[in-house]
């Protein structure tokens, strides 16, 4: 890529929540980190009525200097917020493009060519309608001199492999799929990021990882937080859709794929592909849905999810979700995989664990009676960290065993600041590297895995089970854990 | 074992370095842990003319307590030092047995059967007398009542595989192999007793311990300590014989075996002497010999070996050995394994170092480039540890890799006092459990190993390379390390 080329950010929808709290920071991460070319732009597009000005004093309020710059930081920051425009618009009208158009020619290097990229930061539905305006306006191929156009996209991609397929058909008429950028930030995490490096880069794991010796895999992903603020956009959705069809399942295909031919996108592209293809569509006898309830956080009484302003009383949407995958390949015939997505948790985090199986000789009798075998945690928030846990002697006269950990916790380890998803993501749209994005086989296969339980539930929709806020999910979850062979409640 | 029996320790060469600071001050640890029999006794013998109360003085200089018992502990000692007496007595007069006995019964419970332990802490070379006085004067076979007797000697045993064979067959007619209880004290330290757990309690190191996954083994001994105060001893050893033949050979047999099919002392014997057979003998051309030059020490004049009290100024025994040893094994094929000893070393550590090889396909190319392949770290002393040096993303925008390491460090991770190996050691003596001693296949396997370039040694001497206090050791270990593989200087 030449950096030196003059960019433009086009953010649709940037008076949003996802656009202020994340995208528009990135891009003043990546400008602190000398990683913007010279000229470039970010320009909020939205149904707002607001002045440049008025943009940028919202954007300031996020803007945060995590890169110890000192001084120079806030200089950074006023540099940055004079390159940041704002053009009010409706995304169904063809006139709002046509100013944008405009405005952009006004504010972007005449005569050089500019690179553009169209960030989406609006709900799905409206994909397709701001697609079609940016073509029609003539936004898309930069026809002055040979820069590019990307686009990108965030998740939800569709409700169903169908609507996914006709969203990625509509979307291909504008953009082609070179130019589609599919963000699943958590492809962008740090420790996602690492599976590839810890899988091939190292020796040690891959003669171990297949289910020779690999009892169970879970992949873990609990928050605190509940729908408050989100519920109305989120009853559309529900918990399969907005964190197991894309972020588990590509933790999965990470964990679980035959190592790529090589480190480029279509390489890894297909190693994901094909293994998301050989998942099994999750059963719904293997399946515990929930919705918490309300209760009481401190002192303060917190709403149950169905007390939640734009969610009926009688809403059957999960915001918990326990299921059980099985994978038809050789490595992982007879492994099953665990994943677990809950909201209202009584914690936030995010881990891998790969669930070693025991020795084939019990040479320790009672000294290890009672202690589990060897797992590898990979914890990918907060706290980023690596453990493997090993059994040794307790120090001591007696012999005995116990439990210890071979831990890397990357606060204790790197000075470096881990970067935030989207800083990463962001960077690679601009260097126009597709492999941490979603290509569209991915996104077919994702979706069926969890298309016919979706349409099971739409066909004889029943109520989740009710689930205490804080706790570890609903009752039955044990049952499904206990017959899979996991442990309840989850470690971690 | 009946612990509530009376035991008798009677320590030959009692007022010698190794029993005062050593052995003596291990019961005292074994008695603050409660871990010996309400009736015991510890019996110093030895040429020095000492009463009693001297005898106790001088134990007491050595007593430390380590086990926190607060204001119970000068209670503990003052009980300990009650029942701690001396026999004076020539090694090789009978006469002296006889008051041995004599005192024996005095001091010991009347009636009741007595257990006995002999500690050789004496010259080998006086093994055999010490061993005909006891059995002259009737002290072996408990012959009131059915105690039994046990008896323990240190390294060296023998110069060589001949000389060894007939000390064991010399000692043999005087005690049964079952009696006797070889020491090498690193048998009883908590990382190499960890050894076993490592491998066979986890799963995840087996499948990886071969040629197939492993490329070489290190196993690294240095000191900082010269040979200043025992040098004369010493000279007529050398390193390969106080080090090499028994700490180092062990550590490689409990790293390199079989599975043993239990943890029976049988099991376990037969499985490291079936390790120690398959030795290819250490080769001349694969061995590097080294003699410590004087030097300074901050501003201390230090002796070199030659000047040391007691070594002739021509001596040819070397304070440093490195060599490669290869194993005869569908395991251990085309593996070279690095055994370095060395005093007067720049820092006290010995490791164990597996390395691993590199993964067959280089996916990350120059992101990877000059980075180690993964290793793993058994750290004995000081500090124990557990390490796995893995390739991980640096934290940050590029896709960069680096090492890092998943550790256990034994003072991070557990409260516990790590016990001293005589500790150990002894209360297996009084357990009568002989997995943790040398058992004469082994120890003349191990001797196998050494006596070929040891009689090459002897039949045609030459001075070692001199080598500067506080540096990695004589200069022409860099080409046998290069030739095998090996990084120099050692990491570690």
């Amino acid at each position: 890529m030449n950096t030196s080329e003059p960019i433009t950010f086009v953010i649709l929808g940037a008076s949003g929540d996802l656009a202020r709290r994340k995208v528009i920071p990135a891009f003043f991460a990546l400008y602190c980190q000398d990683k913007l070319p010279p000229e470039f732009r970010v320009v909020g597009f939205g149904r707002s009525e607001l002045t440049d000005e008025a943009f940028r004093q919202r954007v300031m309020e996020h803007l945060a200097c995590r890169y110890s710059l000192g001084p120079d930081c806030a200089r950074r920051e006023a540099e940055y917020l004079a390159r940041c425009f704002f053009v009010t618009g409706s995304y169904d009208s063809r006139d709002a493009y046509l100013d944008l158009y405009t405005r952009l020619r006004e504010i972007e290097p005449p005569g050089a060519a500019v690179n553009r990229v169209f960030y989406m930061a609006i709900p799905p539905d409206a994909f397709l309608d701001v697609s079609h305006g940016l073509g029609d306006a003539a936004l898309i191929a930069c026809d002055d001199g040979g820069g590019w156009t990307r686009v990108v996209v965030e998740k939800p991609f569709g409700r169903d492999r169908a609507s996914s397929d006709a969203l990625v058909r509509g979307m291909s008429q504008i953009f082609s799929e070179a130019q589609t950028y599919r963000i699943d930030h958590y492809l962008g995490k740090e420790l996602v990021q690492d599976l590839m490096v810890l899988r091939f880069a190292n020796a040690v794991f891959e003669p171990l990882w297949n289910a020779r010796h690999i009892e169970r895999v879970s992949v873990l992903w609990r928050e605190t937080d509940t729908l408050a603020g989100r519920a109305g956009y989120f009853d559309r959705y529900g918990i399969l859709r907005d964190v197991v069809q894309n972020h588990l399942l590509q933790i999965v295909a990470l964990a679980a794929m035959e190592p790529p031919s090589g480190l480029n996108p279509v390489a890894v592209h297909a190693a994901k592909a094909q293994l998301l293809r050989s998942i099994q569509p999750l059963a719904e006898d293997d399946l515990v849905l929930g919705q918490y309830a309300g209760g009481t956080r401190g002192n303060l009484r917190v709403a149950g999810y169905r007390e939640e302003a734009g969610v009926p009383a009688d809403s059957c949407t999960p915001t918990f979700a326990a299921g059980v995958l099985t994978i038809d390949n050789e490595r992982w015939r007879g492994v099953p995989f665990f994943l677990l997505a809950g909201k209202g948790a009584a914690r936030s985090v995010n881990e891998l664990r790969i669930q070693f199986r025991r020795p084939a000789a019990d040479l320790f009798g009672t000294a290890a009676a009672g202690l589990p075998a060897n797992e590898l945690v990979v914890r990918i928030q907060p706290d980023e960290a690596i453990g493997l846990r090993v059994l040794n002697k307790t120090p001591g006269l007696a012999m005995k065993l116990q439990t210890g950990d071979l831990n890397l916790s990357y606060s204790e380890a790197y000075p470096q600041v881990v970067p935030e998803a989207y800083e990463r993501l962001l960077l690679d749209v601009i260097a126009g590297e597709h492999g941490l994005f979603i290509c569209a086989d991915e996104l077919a296969a994702s979706w069926d895995v969890v298309t016919p339980v979706l349409h099971a539930m739409e066909e004889s929709p029943h109520p989740p089970e009710a689930y205490a806020l804080g706790g570890d999910g609903p009752a039955s979850t044990a049952a499904l854990a206990a017959r899979w062979g996991f442990p309840w409640p989850p470690p971690g």
